[in-house]
């Protein structure tokens, strides 16, 4: 052909190619808003299982539900990983009071997942208020020993990504318990990990780090309300005790599963890209934004293929990871068993930001994917998708150390993600169907595209 | 000056201007999310004072303690601007039942604004489904008359707008009882304005058009599962029956007023830049999106400004109209006397769509003035502000008239909204605070730079 006859010919197909894409992601999001089963399985998850943490029978029940889920797609496999997660038990509701004088004022605690327990007559000192783990190093011992550390520095409200809010917070919640009993503390109480002032405490995970296992104490995070409370009293008299008590336990490993589904490439079975959640949830509540929103859009993901008779190129795999919030065990064995079977994985996709209305994605990635990625922003604007960033991804793909993969998160409006966050109240009313399914669509827009012209 | 010159003085006044609008949102914005008062004044309107409908006690504390807080804000003016309203009244909470067989089945309804109310006995008969107005046109007089008429077509699904399938739907509402009136009814059934399927009913404004009083008909809506019973139901059985009972009234017009805040321009007094929301709600719940947020995003706006010490070059007012929902007599009050006063408004913002996350504004305005806008896209988007279209704005404002105007609405993040609307489930609690300050932010950020750089 001559030049101009190439140049007219691919200037074509590109157009031909862009209007294709423009209907495919048509296509996408009104199936996801009419026809997809995420809300319901979602609701099964919530309301028929509740709550998963890693090792118990609600995750066992997460598993086999959504192992049989993923089966009635007609996917090209399903299957589960063996994995040994850790099993940790809150026991009997934790009770805490304030005791200043004769006034017993009782405030909302949780334990911290892998706190120890308090003795049975529960743990009573006096407390001391700091708000950061560097302020602890500036006090002297004597402030410190045999007191109750309390936390509690809040959330920066000015920032508008909540994540940010998070990150600047939760040190306190997972390296504060070692570093006060390394000062020679006897407990700990955290701040709630949240902007609302209400009365949910919120648990997530704490390190005891490198402490021998006979230096424990116990922790537990405290109601942003209760937080205040004790603020202010504790200005009021500084003498003043707090009395907690804790039953949790910590049991031996327990075997539990990833699920997986996936649709074999037609052209490069060989290529994987995957898309995930994480099945297991906090023992608080039903885990339904986080991570049970993750689990169903990636399930929602292949729904969407198999529904539109999409083809793949490449092997898109959804993996229902069990032990996140508690270890990340499936995550890691994932990469374990991808690289023992010399997988070939080109991109990797995770929902586990809430399921609240998508606004884009983070990427890790080089500046040329980037770039392809910035290419694809305008089909996504019909959508109101509009943030495509560099930033953090999600742990569970965190795992992954392939040579040359593109790492993508959703990111959900995160305004409303702390109020929720491993708290009693991630409910299944607390997700909106609509913004669920706009966020899988999302998700399997961002998948086709990957598949459609792969990474750079 | 040597062109040159000119040219580098022009462009490091550009530079700096830049920088200075960048400073001035980052002020707005932090001053919005940390030390403002919009929340705790929705939290008073919606737990201290709760429904506002037109003509009503609350609607009354509403106008006192909004103009009374205003006053604390060291503005140039507090007033307020009288307004007749007209006055309607629920009564008894509404009964119907699903009379099939010997089956007697409760599904939740409310009137409709403006509804007459049936006799004290209820009304009785056989109900026929239909999911248009044009529908009702096809059918044979006898199939209608006598009967009570169930319109019946849901919310599409796939529109991404949610605002764009209650504009799809919302003819039922308004026209169904005129229409079906006139072909032969006795009264009307309205599956209620929302996506999701639950147990409320949405009330909202109706109107009779141009019958004649004694050919009123009572007007209802169900709840979405109600409908959807309903309509199963009748699969069934086309002859069941169904049986409502309303005791709304209309009462004469009532004094009312609008209040109004302004800080006088230092520069163009005359020229006139609102920012409004509306005072009134409906009388099921405490109207805390619809509009509490408003009306307290509008306040928020004057608050900024003072707290940060902003002298706005033009006069910034900012009004709560009375009686959008029930007539648009307060929008169409301040018009009336901005002609009077030969009053020169060139920009006009309304908030009147939720106090969810803000996703940026729609435009009424010409192409100019619409690039101006897409010039400052870029200082929003920090902010995760994105989206500029052309598209209405708002009702209230909408009366506005003058030669040349720029008009905006927020558009808040949609897919929530027709979960409330209008139903007694839309409280503070349905509300984020953070969702609401930011909006404050955004509405405050657009007003400062149009204040700033004026209307072409």
């Amino acid at each position: 052909m001559q030049k101009l006859t190439i140049f007219l010919f691919l200037f074509t197909s590109a157009i031909h190619s862009q209007s294709n894409d423009k209907q495919m992601l048509a296509d996408i999001y009104k199936l996801s808003l009419t026809n997809s089963q995420c809300y319901s399985w979602l609701d099964y998850l919530s309301n028929k299982i509740g709550q998963r943490i890693s090792g118990s029978v609600g995750a066992e029940k997460g598993v086999a539900y959504t192992k049989q889920q993923l089966e009635t797609l007609g996917l090209d496999k399903v299957y589960l990983q063996e994995v040994m997660v850790p099993k940790w038990v809150r026991g009997e509701k934790e009770t805490a009071f304030i005791l200043d004088d004769k006034n017993k004022t009782a405030v909302p605690i949780c334990a911290l997942g892998g706190s120890i327990a308090t003795s049975k007559n529960g743990l009573t000192a006096e407390i001391i208020e700091i708000h950061s783990l560097k302020e602890l190093e500036t006090l002297a011992p004597e402030k410190i020993k045999g007191k109750i550390v309390f936390y509690n520095r809040p959330f920066k409200a000015d920032n508008v990504d909540a994540f940010e809010s998070y990150g600047g917070c939760v040190d306190q919640r997972f390296y504060g318990a070692e570093k006060a009993a390394k000062a020679g503390a006897i407990g700990t109480i955290v701040r709630s990990m949240g902007f609302r002032l209400d009365d949910f405490p919120h648990t997530g995970m704490q390190s005891y780090g490198d402490l021998a296992k006979d230096k424990y104490i116990p922790t537990a995070a405290i109601s942003t309300n209760g937080a205040e409370l004790l603020s202010k009293k504790l200005k009021d008299n500084p003498k003043l005790k707090f009395y907690m008590k804790l039953s949790c336990q910590s049991y031996d490993d327990v075997l539990s599963y990833n699920v997986v589904g996936e649709i074999t490439g037609s052209e490069h079975p060989e290529k994987i890209m995957i898309v995930g959640g994480h099945l297991d949830s906090w023992d608080l509540a039903d885990g339904s934004h986080d991570d049970g929103a993750g689990v169903v859009q990636s399930m929602e993901v292949l729904e969407i293929f198999k529904k539109l008779n999409y083809k793949p190129k490449n092997t898109i795999r959804a993996i229902l990871f069990m032990n996140e919030e508690f270890g990340g065990k499936g995550g890691r064995k994932y990469e374990e068993l991808s690289k023992k079977n010399k997988e070939n994985h080109i991109f990797a996709l995770e929902s586990d930001a809430g399921g609240f209305s998508p606004r884009g994605f983070n990427f890790e990635c080089d500046a040329a994917n980037f770039e392809k990625v910035m290419n694809w922003k305008h089909l996504f604007e019909p959508y109101l998708i509009h943030s495509f960033k560099i930033g953090g991804t999600g742990s569970d793909i965190g795992h992954l150390t392939s040579a040359k993969i593109v790492k993508a998160g959703l990111t959900p409006d995160s305004q409303r993600y702390f109020d929720y966050h491993h708290a009693a109240n991630d409910k299944f009313d607390a997700v909106n169907k609509r913004e669920l399914e706009l966020g899988a669509a999302t998700m399997a827009s961002l998948m086709y595209l990957f598949d459609q012209y792969g990474i750079d």
